[in-house]
């Protein structure tokens, strides 16, 4: 067995270089992981978690990087998890923005963990939780998950923080019906991205039509914005700051803001911060933090259990070959994948609990 | 347990409506699916399944309902599974193509089922390689599986098919570099669709340059066309047949074609329909497909395995019980998710080998 105590005495004095080592050691599941994850486990659940997801090119990692600058000039350390779950080549556009983000790199506050890994046995959201997990015991106060994409995947890593930022652009009209349900779910913030550019309003007021904000808040409506209006950006619509003040107050509903920025100028970038505050704040009064917290915990036994199960029978190699042997009776109808299954699970009892290794 | 004798007979009879209902079953996984799918087994292994994946609004449901009307003409039986793992409702844009597609569901040769189940405990994947078992057990002939978008599980799905069709818009450009990777991986055939549109030969260009294929025959190249050719739509490129034909001769790597289509009038349909048949052809003569087949086979294995751990786990009162108790002490740091899936697998060996129910 690994032995992982040089390591933790290192990580918990506080040396970068072992807190880059367990990253490390987390992600391609080295041997000694899970010992080293369950040692550092009670000094987790300080950290605020924040995801950002939003399809490639809307400016993620400009906004991550603005916030992780906004939480330094407020003392707090940052951690950063990138994951490019679609390609395992960090390519072209992307090595931009992870220059771009190096410009924080340097700060001694803020640490960058890139994940492109794919197909990896225990799946991206559960690594990506206990890297979280890793920054969070280190003492970084708040992890900022960026995720491309908002397939399915991408939003189960969503799913991994206390709150999820959703990041799309004017150009973003087009998805976003497509993109609906699964947003829909996990946004606590909408940042409307770019918006020097033509169409902003329009998307900002297509998302507040589908949160049903215009619609609820009718009283109060504001005549709609075709244009773009630079005055408004980072500036919620008085329609919004009421109803998030009323959310605050009553304990009702959060209503997801729909904020416009623009990263490339930082424009807006002060009230995003503040509505992923208020939002915090929130989820603290009226209970939505613990219950999101417990629900992570409960998960992460759950994808331990998995990973376990699938860890113990794929790389098994006698468990591989048999299954190799039946693949062809299979496939020639002499049996099924259902009996072979059931065959192979009855002989695995005691690998799968852990009896036999 | 569920008699399903009466529903094979009529299934075996060609009744299109119990087609749809062994197609229910197996996306609800309702009690008997596992017997069905067992008893039908035999049967599969004759139909073509050619998967087709894209970003949202690339007009993929268009391409699919004119393969479909294609292989009918040569009178084929032809299956669809349209797939969309972001949207658990069918939202506005989704629907008008589902609309679309009707129009060739009217015909008794096709039969379309949607499925937008998400957060399935068995993986939409797993469950859209048993819908294809379905239909190729029914004796369809061609079964089109298409997907929206290109997140990791949307690849993963396209992977369940014999080939797959990557479906790209001119605007598709910018996206091109983060979707790289996994494209690449899966793509047997590229189209661009809405190639009346300019920036078709930019993005033609942009991806046979990823392919390599211009750098590797130099010798052939044309002189990249920054505009749009109507005249080449439909019509791979002198280099790309060179490339097709020595590689069904010679057994060298398969470089996939990339094809100008235009869905909406059916302009480079036939040749996107005889560039499948062509890879098909590729497949057959050089073995993959007997490969592709029997690492499906095996997958199947693994989803059933998988699946059947999980809901023996997961949906067991005791053992949800059991976990509830565990989350506040994990939480709370007196113990870790690592000793609690510990636990509970030393304490669920009956419970996954199926010994105890």
């Amino acid at each position: 067995m690994t032995d992982i105590r040089p390591l933790l005495d290192r990580f918990r004095a506080g040396q970068r270089a072992a807190l880059a080592r367990a990253l490390s050691m987390a992600e391609d599941r080295r041997a000694g992981t899970d010992e080293l994850l369950a040692a550092l486990h009670p000094a987790t659940g300080r950290a605020r978690r924040i995801g950002l997801t939003g399809p490639p090119g809307a400016g993620k990692s400009t906004i991550t990087t603005r916030l992780a600058r906004h939480y330094r000039e407020a003392g707090l350390r940052v951690g950063i998890v990138a994951v490019d779950p679609t390609s395992p080549f960090t390519g072209g556009a992307l090595l931009g923005d992870r220059v771009r983000m190096e410009s924080v790199a340097l700060d001694e506050g803020v640490f960058i963990r890139s994940m492109a890994t794919r197909g990896s046995l225990g799946g991206l959201a559960a690594t990506t939780r206990e890297l979280c997990d890793v920054f969070d015991a280190f003492g970084m106060d708040r992890i900022l998950v960026e995720t491309v994409g908002v397939g399915q995947s991408e939003l189960e890593i969503a799913r991994t923080a206390d709150q999820s930022v959703v990041v799309l652009v004017p150009e973003s009209g087009d998805s976003i019906q497509a993109m609906k349900a699964g947003l829909m779910e996990i946004a606590d913030v909408f940042v409307v991205n770019k918006a020097d550019r033509t169409g902003a309003d329009r998307v900002k007021h297509d998302i507040e039509a589908m949160l049903g904000l215009r619609a609820g808040l009718a009283a109060h409506a504001e005549p709609a914005h075709h244009g773009v209006d630079l005055k408004r950006i980072g500036n919620p619509s008085r329609a919004a700051r009421k109803a998030t003040a009323e959310a605050l107050e009553t304990g009702g509903p959060w209503v997801p803001p729909v904020l416009l920025t623009t990263g490339t100028t930082g424009d807006g970038l002060d009230a995003l911060a503040g509505a992923v505050d208020r939002h915090f704040a929130y989820l603290e009064t009226h209970g939505g933090l613990r219950e999101r917290r417990l629900a992570r915990v409960r998960q992460r036994v759950v994808d331990v259990v998995e990973d376990r199960v699938r860890r113990r029978l794929w790389l098994d190699g006698a468990t591989n070959a048999w299954l190799d042997a039946q693949v062809e009776p299979i496939a020639t109808g002499a049996t099924t994948p259902f009996a072979v299954a059931d065959a192979l699970l009855a002989r695995s009892g005691d690998l799968i609990t852990g009896k036999r290794a």
